[in-house]
């Protein structure tokens, strides 16, 4: 992800890379402002190139700022300009129609807003995470840091935006994490904490002889069926805490991205039930951003990590941490399977 | 500075520069949170590579989130680790030592405070500016947007911190735009705005036979006597209102990053000014990030005038707006010179 010739000599005659990540935030900042304003929605709707003047008249802006946002955006190659007589008219890429704009099937733009409106504000506390070794909650949103899907889940609006973060992560990732194992000998498969039932889709496409249920908490249920259900959807869903309520019959647990919230006690605690309810052969599938074993990388993963840290009360672990958990919980035949995108995953067995 | 290969069918396949772009702003938040809680000052002093319970003892922090900040660094290569029996031991590189430790040189340490405690949270209103076409300081510092430098300078604390962000970023840049021009036949040069005195400095040193005053308001120039004067140092302080006050003689007037705060009436106003005392012969040298003319780069001026619109009431501007508001104010010869770097240098003459 990240440069090789970081140390370079020239990097030290002037530190152009140094920066370039010192704007990181500002890069970050232009792609979700012009997310949140609709301008990647408008340029994919319009059959034309748009003047600066047009967007900021159909968006409701200034011109000023808009022309100033949209001329960055060329900067960065997210859109396309074309100067005609006196005025430039903007037009979209295929990159932002496709993963931008809010239509396509492959839109981020639910995972934008997320970054951008919470996680953004999150980390400006970064230096108190480090300190304090606790997430921010309390001192970014006034919510106590001990209670994290209480922050999470603080208002039904935030509920919808966290759900439309992890939709959104598994129609990148979903397909990889599908296939990673060949998991058809499970016939019955039940995502704990499957949210909007995108990962859950996903496999039972790739499935097609299983079935799969969504386990989540009740409001997150009743949301994924209004917001979420799709025509002829064959994942089914039911309301449950999984670290309290009783854990429904199944030959495959699928927990994606649910150790990382919690602490090591805790996680081990959910994995423990489990496997009191798995029978024999059958198996736990967890989907993280797995370090690598000497912590070194990949970035994404390390800065996951602190996102971790200053979100949640969990982290992301390399593979002999879950080697370990999933052991001391009586799991056995560990696989790994680093796909290279954002999400690993490890496949484990009763 | 960013990449061309932008739009290539694997961008489609997998976002992968689209994921990095998202996650500017915690690649920058990995960094300054590293330089306030002082890692690198810690690391420059040390004689030896040290374990991240050592860090986080010396600095009063989590050892858990120490760890997790270090790797991260470790990741995006600013520092090395090595491993000895059970313990990682980290080290600074020659990059963090140069421009992230307080003590060099070189230090941006300044530049990095100021960017992550004042601009990050403007950053966060980036859309509201788009949207009214104006600076946030009201919604992010409950400060009134028309008198942008009574934001900026709302504190003692505030005015230190504005202040290390202007001398850092000339530290870095003075020298390119001292000898962007031959400035030797302007014997008495005055930098208007000039701050800590840094830019000054540049041209004291490179131009040997002419004397430079700093002219800035009165709360700045107290506070570079006290914090920025060097031994031997051989430019002058002067306290004054450049907008209202008398405006000393001069063969050369500096307004380094001054015209980029403000709207054209007031430049327009400040540049007649300066005309007005200015000998035939003399001149004024603007300093600026400089837009391409058809306004398609580069990435960093394009940013830098998104930042303009969210603390100021300026932009940053290509050639033809320079030209046009110097000839207006009754200056020609305009000569212009990009640097490559950060800013760039346009000269005028009476």
């Amino acid at each position: 992800m990240m440069m090789a010739e970081f140390m370079s000599q020239s990097e030290l005659d002037y530190p152009f890379k140094l920066l370039e990540y010192f704007n990181g935030f500002r890069v970050s900042k232009v792609i979700f402002s012009a997310c949140e304003l609709g301008v990647f929605d408008l340029l994919l709707k319009s059959q034309e190139s748009l003047s600066a003047q047009h967007v900021a008249q159909e968006l409701g802006t200034s011109v000023d700022g808009m022309e100033r946002l949209l001329d960055a955006l060329v900067g960065i190659e997210i859109l396309k300009v074309e100067q005609t007589r006196a005025t430039a008219l903007y037009s979209s890429s295929d990159v932002a129609n496709l993963y931008l704009a809010k239509g396509s099937d492959k839109s981020l733009h639910d995972m934008i807003i997320y970054q951008s409106q919470t996680i953004y504000p999150l980390w400006n506390n970064m230096v108190d995470a480090i300190r304090e070794g606790r997430n921010q909650n309390e001192k970014t949103f006034g919510l106590p840091s001990e209670e994290i899907f209480q922050a999470i889940y603080r208002s039904e609006e935030e509920i919808l935006k966290f759900m439309g973060l992890m939709n959104s992560s598994w129609v990148l990732d979903g397909h990889d994490i599908a296939t990673a194992f060949d998991l058809s000998g499970f016939k019955k498969i039940v995502d704990l904490g499957g949210c909007t039932g995108a990962l859950a889709r996903e496999m039972a496409r790739e499935y097609e002889s299983s079935s799969v249920t969504v386990l989540d908490l009740p409001q997150v249920v009743e949301a994924a069926k209004k917001h979420y259900r799709e025509d002829g959807d064959d994942v089914e869903f039911q309301a449950g805490d999984f670290f309290s309520g009783e854990l429904p019959a199944a030959d495959l647990y699928i927990l994606a991205r649910i150790i990382h919230d919690w602490s090591e006690e805790k996680s081990l605690a959910l994995l423990k039930r489990i496997h009191d309810v798995c029978e024999p052969g059958g198996g736990v599938l967890l989907v993280e951003a797995m370090l690598f074993e000497n912590r070194r990388g990949p970035v994404t993963a390390q800065i996951f990590s602190l996102n971790m840290l200053v979100q949640t009360e969990g982290r992301e672990r390399p593979p002999s941490e879950y080697t370990d958990m999933l052991k001391k919980t009586g799991f056995q035949n560990i696989q790994f399977c680093r796909t290279g995108k954002s999400y690993d995953a490890i496949l484990a067995l009763r």
